[in-house]
């Protein structure tokens, strides 16, 4: 099972992941996704869909029309691990 | 543009889409899908949302693992339309 | 029903989509994508299928890893008509 | 790497596999699929996009409007190996 991050690690993901928020909770990280339509936004869906899959690890997320809203937890651990933050910069690097 | 339902046409809705609830400002309809896993649930929502583009029309959506919930609300009528019956029942002839 | 092209404009088809190539029976275009792998692939898929859906008018394509190899024709038809052109430029504009 | 199953693993394939065919130079093994229209077959093929993904092995594939025809071979052993096997029948189980 993963170990939760600690309070210093969390700390530090401003600069491994500068696009993602702490959730107040500190239980999860999130970013929202802007793209210019419907399309674009699926597309980048898909791609994250096969990540997720790949990693076995799933996020939460919404979607309304061009906007997409990701939100990282381990659920089994209670919060944020390693799993969240490999999973984060997968998909950040899906948008480069 | 699409008018706006009715009150009596809102009463309606429990007949033709049983599975959807009105929400509680009458301003959409949802339904939440249980699926075997996150690949039964991703499968149905690309078949959702190419019936979404076919119709112009998006769902506000989300997924955990193997649950999505769908909300249908005509954001430029302010509240619910035939737009929304139409692909609610579009989205239920999916799971037929 | 869709009109064929006439051989002058199946002519002029080299300007307007220089990417894509007419078959020797004159009755398709087609052109090959290559990406950084499948996941790129899959997402540029999924946003011809979106587009593909949306005009009613359906590829013949074929993938392997991280190419995707599209063939357009309106079979209807019998060859080349204006969907053909449509399509593969709303293809190529994903690509932009 | 993965080692080539042997005739004799191949011609028990009937058994296992019993709606895939075995090319005629016995290195890919291969299943079409009809669908009631693209949506369908475009969501069948979005959930074997995830399986492959997983499973890091990625068939050769085509679709045309209600039709996906997989063809399924290890090109690093040069032919018919167990992940295909274990590709096909994650495949098999989509459409029980």
């Amino acid at each position: 099972m993963s170990l939760l991050l600690t309070e210093a690690e969390r700390n530090g993901l401003g600069d491994r992941l500068p696009d993602w928020t702490v959730t107040n909770d500190c239980k999860a990280i999130e970013r929202t996704f802007l793209f210019r339509d419907f399309n674009e936004a699926w597309g980048f869906m898909n791609r994250v869909a096969l990540v997720a899959e790949r990693m076995d690890h799933h996020p939460e997320w919404s979607n309304v029309w061009n906007t997409v809203r990701i939100a990282l937890s381990t659920h089994d651990a209670g919060g944020l691990t390693n799993r969240d933050v490999k999973l984060a910069t997968a998909i950040d690097a899906l948008m480069a």
